[in-house]
């Protein structure tokens, strides 16, 4: 593996993120794209195919002239995106245009620590190219469930995972690979994917609301993730949403984050199953020995009344937060992703919608689509590539 | 009055806009400053010689060599700043340094119309061009309390300003004046304000919270104003903080505007007075009839319970939408401003910070001042002037 090849000027990067996101173009439409003459296109091209960036893909039909040439992303570029979640860590490769080439996911706690959990990802990486899907890695990029220095490449005081806190996760990987490796927190990432290739594809300014284990938001302004002042913005999990209410881990009482998530919707669906409040809970604890969040959706579906009460309680609560930042924050677009919205669907999904909508100014709602995540559980994946291919295809 | 000539360059737009914030300075410090050449440089500074923005102003001690001209922005620039508030008119004339030359303020109440209290502006702007602060106008800022489509300069569904409904305002101003005119919603153009000469100045992402009749928000990011996706951003007076509670001017129930602001603040001291729960209160309202926000200041001075009991709801009610805000947003300051915080000052203060301060995670607010507003009552004619000249000083 090297140390991968950037472009020397912006013209070369615009038209490496114009090949990434649009595929093969022949010389003629990229010039019209980037507004330069035919001569000057060719020169920036001629310079990215010498540093084995792009390469010639045929003729493409006349335009009235000469043919003019197709040039396309060299095949050979690879980008790996990492997913560390709170269980598992997902890693997945891809080509130039950020089309996955392969993945691979291992259940991993990530309160093992950062050797155990990075080892693992590398050995992931290793599996691949064993595979033959890496002939070279261009660069890696990472998401970590808990706030990231994203200047330095470190996580900052991650409230779950004990170890981790100022570990040099970019250095310990950039010299492991010997290729730049960009870090960000999980649900930065993912924005940044649903942006790519998802609900959020073309929107400047949009929220992307994970609920998995806890809640957390992305930030999305002029298009580029915006992180505060201290790298802590879209922290709503712990937003106060009532005056009491279950210990949060956090130590607070009252935060969101208590009320509902995967952890608090599975600790209300386990006090359900034990009191006999709901029949269908109580026979998935009796045979697994556990409720999980997909024996929710399942009792939901099946028409089960408690389990439609949690859910929809939830949404209220989840509701009531977006409700204020939308009048804060007056987004375009909310998109809803993470594990529990995959799960519980339409259902949460309608709960959300119908607080938001009472509860916000119709100037702030009046064309707000709030809708569930396309990419699911590839956003983080195609977001950590998207994030550091903008970063190779950058001049330095 | 003539239309305002502007730079031809980006250059040109950035010396500009460092004589207009450092005041003169020699040709040789302005060249160090924009990273160019002595003599690039003297050719940009002659053409806006030329163009009447700036002049020449002595020469500079030497720093070894020939001694450098000072210059500086143009004596005869002349700024308009027009504050339109929901019961007041004010406009100030400022040099191109945008220090304040003269100000007149006039009590108007907006609902008269835009006709009415664009008239009453421009006689003001006649009254100080008669006072010969104005040989010509350069360009005008206006704010406006209600929300606004800055692209367009016109108000959007403002709820307290019938009739202003997607009025020409940018376009009459500028008809009448014959200069460029940028218009914005009035607590964006205070935090701009803030920004440029006030408690945020060199702050890249902050908030400006007004609390005025009713109570708004300034976004800063990235050093500039985010408006959102449909121009209402920062519209946090009705974010929903109880279930129920007083009915709000937008009809909804539990907004903080209904619980706080200079309206409900007057309500609730009026019904003290009444009630014979304040002698404080209910001898200012024997006296004139009326209990104004003064009153409950004056009050809470001399040590009135209900007074400070009032004072001390509000500023919880505040601070729990603000902590929620941090945990969002990660601002790294937030500034109070608006007549309410003006007057009630460091009791107000203190209730807000200590309720942030206590619900939002300590990354958010390790670093976080919580300050009044420096300029008070002229952050808004500041913004103003600062907005349009921004704008002027660009190149087209």
């Amino acid at each position: 593996m090297r140390a991968a090849t950037r472009p020397e000027n912006g013209h070369q990067s615009r038209l490496l993120g114009l090949l990434r996101d649009g595929g093969p173009r022949s010389r003629a439409e990229l010039g019209d794209l980037v507004h330069m003459s035919r001569s000057k296109v060719a020169v920036e091209l001629d310079r990215l195919t010498e540093l084995g960036l792009i390469r010639n893909a045929g003729l493409a039909a006349s335009r009235g002239g000469r043919r003019s040439g197709i040039v396309c992303l060299d095949p050979s570029l690879r980008f790996v995106g990492i997913d560390i979640g709170a269980t598992s860590v997902g890693v997945a490769v891809t080509d130039g245009e950020l089309q996955v080439l392969g993945r691979l996911l291992e259940p991993c706690d990530v309160r093992r620590g950062p050797e155990a959990v990075l080892g693992l990802a590398l050995s992931l990486v290793a599996k691949m190219r064993d595979q033959g899907l890496l002939p070279e890695v261009h660069g890696v990029g990472l998401g970590i469930p808990g706030p990231v220095s994203f200047r330095e490449g470190v996580p900052v005081v991650p409230p779950i995972m004990p170890g981790w806190d100022r570990y040099p996760v970019r250095e310990t990987l950039g010299h492991e690979l010997g290729c730049p490796v960009q870090v960000d927190n999980d649900v930065n990432i993912m924005a940044v994917g649903e942006r790519h290739a998802g609900s959020a594809r073309s929107v400047d300014d949009f929220l992307f609301v994970k609920i998995g284990t806890g809640i957390g938001c992305g930030i999305v302004v002029n298009g580029g993730v915006y992180r505060g002042a201290s790298g802590s913005a879209g922290d709503i999990g712990h937003i106060r949403v009532a005056a009491d209410g279950p210990t949060c881990a956090c130590g607070n009482t009252g935060c969101l984050e208590a009320f509902f998530g995967g952890a608090a919707l599975t600790r209300d669906a386990t006090a359900a199953a034990e009191s006999g409040a709901s029949p269908h809970l109580a026979a998935r604890l009796a045979e697994s020995g556990e409720v999980r969040v997909e024996d929710v959706a399942q009792a939901m579906m099946a028409g089960d009344a408690t389990a439609m009460r949690l859910v929809r309680a939830g949404g209220r609560r989840v509701g009531q937060v977006l409700a204020s930042l939308v009048s804060f924050f007056n987004p375009g677009l909310i998109v809803l992703g993470g594990s529990v919205p995959g799960l519980l669907g339409h259902p949460l999904l309608a709960e959300i919608r119908s607080v938001v909508y009472r509860q916000s100014l119709p100037l702030a709602t009046g064309n707000l689509p709030i809708v569930l995540s396309e990419l699911r559980d590839t956003a983080g994946i195609i977001g950590a590539t998207r994030v550091i291919s903008d970063h190779v295809f950058s001049a330095p």
